[in-house]
């Protein structure tokens, strides 16, 4: 659908437009686009593969540790909003409030849930009772919504796509573990399967989720140098389990709070695979992400070749699956290169060309879509050409990425030097104080704030970059999405 | 977990109470339980999991149909939603109302989505241009919400989750075929996964789709003789279209407006899956809807037949797994009389019991649940035997609810008979004027309507059941949830 609207715009360079470079690429690729309710978006098909390839890779992953899928309310009494007081103070201006229902005005407002901790951990406290019931390992895929003034496709925008999980430990340990083991999922997600290197490290207190005791991140760098949180693990110690009563019996019969995570990725993490890999021709995917891997293109010249050509296709398109790999065989009547437009367009990592003159030599052509090189390949070894080369557009657009976030990671240690680093588009290793106002001070001049504290983080003393006092390490800093 | 609260409940029999033997039973297989919000429900880890093999079925179905997936906003403009006359006459009852957001009072409230026929269309109009973009087959998982007043877990409740396709085409044929190839799809989902037998029929007026042209549903049969309307799949002909305008240009250039369809199945066939085959002892899962078919429980009465009993028991569970059977190996600490009637209670369609005197004879015991059948089978044959008896078992199921539906229709040519007929919880075949204030009267006086003009109507003088007025065929009156 809609080629004919989309055929005809071009895509904006980086260098001229980043912000509308990257409207462009999700306009071409027919990824996403604006609702007729302001700042929600609709995800179209192509875009919506991506999400649905996303739930299948990461609902494995969470499966193999325990688990378990169940869904909760979309709508959240006020109540029970209120229940945990730093939760309510950080999500009260972003709510969507229902008043009325079924023509008549509601005893109680209904929140739409902006997350779900509140629903969940008042029913939690029922389902629980003796340690026996632990660990209560629980996982949803779910919409919500949080009211956002600027939204911008995938991104940020009103209501998203995500899952939440929600577990209960008995011990503080063993939900640290939980947290950080979550955090180990999404970087395999995001390093492996996305092709986007991350920094994994601890929020300051400003960033932090309201409610955890300590939240957990991973972050990525866009090609424009700006962050975007891929995606967060928090630790809630027992600040919701006092607020909703979460408790059980432990072996000695003596009643203990739970120790509670949650942890989340939504669709803004396909809004970071466009901004890390996409080029100038549009959508770039890495192959371990792209629901299609390989299109198939015929070429016929002249009408007395179709058949053959035709026939080759589909062999070369069957044996592909036996390899499982998915491939699309695009045998619409129009010319090759409207097709090679098209699918670079929408970031099909691999070509392959099949035409008489190759047939003839027992041979296809094959283009990669990172590098646009070209390679004739003989037939019987396509299938492994493909697999391996595939392969090797995977590693390569990981070391692409991992290569812009090493060149633009740099240490800083003067204020003027730090100014210069963060409008250039750098994440910057500098010292800093710890205090939240220093960090506000430092938003309100530059635009960055405090991505992580990073794992790698050494012990070094020095002086917070802006405010001069002792430091112990350095952290993060940039402009995030 | 859980398992402390629910063990001590027993289940209510069906001859005693067959509305809180319905309760009974999802609280014992742990399906699902009312929220903190008035009508709507926690769907737990073993009923999320049943809605999870439900959407990976149906999904592959569609897709293979040429359907994609696509995610529209919840939220839906008040305007639109009052742009087609009857569709906002038959919901504006029900709907739910986003008047506050972001801390202040919106412009135009939001309507919670009750089904995105409105939404969709309103886009599609843009989508579509010319018949190269036609048809145009879209899905969405996702939840709605309607205001219901009396709520019952899974079958009727505020918030549900669901299926809704929606597709556009350029002739009304097309439209038509695609309604019903839909609704074939549910039936085979409905018969062949479900065991369910269902009657696919077209609405009567009074019953159809707020919107649409006609509307085509399949109803089954519960074990109180109540009809559960499972899915239904509607021709919109060309009312949203124009209301829309969601119009193509046909070949010759010149406009015309689509020919829509919509169709959609909700977790309410959940509920119709329970009360279709349980029984007094709790859940009864055909196998090939059950996301664990075999559980294995390990008898180990003296401690050192442990080792080999257990070793026995992986090799077992790991021989089903290569044969793509789903099981379970509940090696806990616990009596294994406590295990069986747990497994019973959530539905496990087979039991292998391995214990030491089995294996000195190289046999196990299986155990059926929906017949309580017990059979010796030699280890070799083990994997032949559990795929056989899990196909026996699907089949036994479908058979019993066959009979119970063919036995409990029935043909009545007079209104004592009619009233007696429903009173004994009968599908009834009668005459029926097609007049909808005549349906309004027979629903008035027996609380039964008609569920549809089945498929298999034969043409047949008579004379309405309550009118007298000349018919040319039978419906089916039923009671329904």
């Amino acid at each position: 659908m809609e080629q004919t609207k989309n055929d005809e715009k071009k895509i904006t360079s980086r260098a001229v437009d980043y912000s509308q470079w990257y409207l462009d690429v999700i306009e071409a690729a027919q990824l996403a686009e604006n609702s007729p309710v302001k700042g929600c978006m609709i995800i179209k098909p192509c875009g919506y593969a991506l999400w649905e390839k996303t739930q299948k890779i990461l609902d494995e992953k969470f499966k193999a540790t325990g688990v378990e899928n169940a869904y909760f309310p979309m709508l959240i009494p006020e109540r029970l909003l209120k229940r945990e007081e730093s939760h309510i103070e950080g999500f009260a201006p972003e709510v969507a409030v229902v008043t009325h229902a079924g023509g008549k005005k509601l005893e109680e407002p209904l929140i739409l849930r902006p997350t779900s901790e509140t629903i969940m951990y008042e029913v939690f406290s029922k389902w629980i009772r003796s340690h026996r019931d632990l660990p209560l390992l629980i996982n949803q895929w779910a919409n919500v919504i949080r009211w956002e003034m600027r939204t911008r496709l995938f991104l940020r925008t009103t209501e998203f796509l995500w899952q939440e999980g929600h577990t209960v430990h008995s011990t503080e340990e063993e939900a640290q573990n939980r947290v950080l083991m979550m955090l180990n999922i999404y970087k395999d997600f995001a390093e492996n399967y996305m092709a986007i290197p991350v920094i994994p490290g601890r929020k300051s207190e400003s960033e932090k989720f309201a409610g955890a005791k300590d939240t957990y991140t991973i972050e990525a760098m866009m090609q424009d140098g700006k962050a975007l949180q891929f995606s967060t693990s928090h630790n809630l110690g027992q600040n919701f389990a006092k607020a909703f009563d979460v408790n059980f019996l432990d072996e000695s019969g003596t009643k203990q709070y739970g120790w509670q995570t949650s942890w989340g990725l939504s669709t803004r993490v396909i809004g970071g695979l466009i901004m890390t890999h996409s080029d100038d021709k549009g959508l770039v995917l890495p192959p371990k992400i792209a629901p299609t891997q390989v299109v198939i293109v015929p070429i016929v010249p002249k009408e007395w070749d179709k058949q053959l050509v035709m026939e080759e296709s589909q062999t070369v398109f069957s044996n592909l699956r036996l390899v499982g790999i998915s491939s699309k065989l695009d045998d619409r009547n129009i010319r090759p290169g409207e097709k090679y437009y098209e699918w670079e367009k929408k970031g099909i990592p691999l070509r392959i060309e099949i035409g008489p003159k190759d047939l003839a030599s027992n041979t296809v052509v094959i283009v990669r879509r990172d590098t646009g090189e070209k390679k004739t390949v003989s037939l019987p070894d396509l299938n492994e050409a493909v697999v391996s080369t595939l392969e090797l557009i995977q590693n390569n657009l990981f070391e692409q990425a991992n290569n812009r976030l090493v060149e633009n990671t740099i240490s800083v240690d003067s204020w003027e030097d730090f100014i210069k680093a963060i409008e250039s588009g750098k994440f910057v290793r500098a010292h800093y104080s710890g205090s939240a106002d220093v960090e506000e001070e430092i938003k309100k001049e530059t635009g960055a704030t405090v991505r992580c504290i990073p794992f790698d983080q050494v012990e070094e003393s020095g002086v917070c970059i802006k405010s001069g006092k002792p430091s112990n390490g350095r952290v993060i800093f940039a402009k995030s999405y």
